[in-house]
């Protein structure tokens, strides 16, 4: 349908109980009518090798960069390592980015959120992935933030986010992250 | 002896051919008397993931721990991807900050230099990569810099480092390396 | 007209013959059809103080702030400074941040330009100074770039831009900002 | 005393009731034995304009610089502004890097600590701010951190430091920095 949007997510952990993997399926049952979040798990993604690219995309990257190419719009949820984006987050945006002109990444619409267990919600982690849009030419969504800090308080056990607080703002988050995307379509 | 410096080298790019590379293995040509650079290949270091480490660090990282434990100091050779550091890098670092009472990167000496074949010779991967040692409480030197610009025009078809201005810069910087590690020997 | 744009131009150096003062005029002379640029000199912009601000925006700042409302995109020339954003440029982006509910960068559509005398043609500080825009919902132009390194080289000593390519950077740079602004004309 | 250090606090908000400026009383206050933080306003210190420099610092200025000359070493106290460093604080570097060649801040141990009234606590902010040290060729205190967030219930309502947990932090933090400085005592 015209107003309905596609968006392809992926979080920056690989870890299986991670929360922002948690975090990700939060979004995905939290789309607002006219928004399906598809989920790509980037542990069938290597580490980037110009040699191995030169041969052709390995399975996992081709189906990556693939999924990126028909989707309106891509969620990036991402932790914070070291004070900066993790390299299984890097990497991942480094694949698709490639080739710098027909790049899957280039004119895409793009959202960042992010967990942590510390205070900061993965701020640090955010910024730096940001400044990887100026360079693949995406569009990053400036506001709003979805920043959730002391990320252990919010999930419970099985991994699903029970704070109200933050399924709201979550909520809101994606209601934007749409229009956002619509605003692109078609350009 | 006493004055005498081990330095573990390692460059942020998987292909062979890549300018880092060379540019490491002319900085391994180039060090001073009393500095000696090894290097390791982050070919054998996979994507950071926290279920895997739990499990106990697989082969390659086990071995690049151990090596950066073993150093005086570390070099860090990164190009720029995507207007920041390599995902290959920063992975690198992930799993070096690890774990975080004890960590291979605690209290380490660092330098970081880096090539590009545009203008900005890796200068916003340089950056983004020092954030990581706010964290890890690594000690990165300041000054001087090397970020080696069209990086296409300063090395023969072997990989060699043919441009004498630029080796002069690098010959200087491990001078400045090797006294950065010395002021932090028994500390 | 429907088509016609007006950009509100401003430097992040205060003096007079600066390279990016020289630029921002060079862009000036350069807009195509349908675009005119209107230049703000922050000489005029204080320090940020919240206590001179809960007083009434001095008239400097007022002034400032009314043209970026007036206008429909912003071009901000930057140069580079200790690796980072200027301190005058980033003051003035921290007093046309505020009220934070309703200010004039808000869901405004910036470029970012620059140069400098060194190699990385303000690389660093358009880069910090991007991240503003996450937070004052900026709408930033990813792509394409404008880098002036070797700026000395690029003007004449009446700071004209004289570089030929340079000039046709700048040329498609503007060309592309119109096409960003009209994108959220109206929006 | 040879064990003594002399410490040069400044902080990067000019509003007299600023949780930041209360951190550096605090700070003050809670310096260890061998100690003393000496505290500069930066209300004296004009926007850079470098043709005003060219004719000589400004009075504000002069004392800055011969202020950090005589400290063994620097504490930032830093807000954070739209994602960054304020244009404030940034403004005060940008002076005391001048001349390149002999510059206040060079070879300078430097801490930066922060607060702010919302969750990040200034991380942002000193993170673009440390990267100005790259430059200037100061020495900065890689860990630990203190990031004061939600401030406004860390300070009564005298601008007194509180809250039990920051003021542990904060005077760990402090015999730190003493040590960083007398680390590069003499060099």
């Amino acid at each position: 349908m015209a107003d309905s949007v596609r968006i392809l997510g992926f979080a920056g952990s690989l870890r299986q109980g991670s929360y922002n993997r948690s975090l990700l399926r939060a979004a995905q049952a939290a789309a607002p009518e006219g928004m399906t979040i598809e989920v790509f798990d980037l542990i069938s993604v290597p580490l980037y090798n110009a040699d191995v690219e030169a041969q052709g995309d390995p399975e996992g990257v081709a189906a990556f960069k693939a999924a990126i190419r028909a989707a309106d719009g891509v969620l990036m949820v991402t932790p914070e390592y070291n004070h900066g984006v993790p390299g299984v987050m890097k990497n991942a945006v480094d694949w698709a980015s490639r080739p710098p002109r027909d790049a899957p990444l280039g004119g895409k619409p793009v959202g960042i959120i992010g967990a942590s267990p510390g205070m900061t919600g993965s701020a640090r982690g955010q910024s730096q992935l940001r400044q990887a849009f100026e360079f693949t030419g995406s569009y990053g969504m400036p506001q709003p933030e979805v920043l959730v800090f002391r990320a252990h308080e919010k999930f419970d056990a099985e991994g699903k986010l029970t704070d109200e607080a933050t399924l709201k703002y979550l909520g809101a988050y994606l209601v934007a992250l749409k229009a956002w995307v619509l605003r692109f379509r078609g350009s």
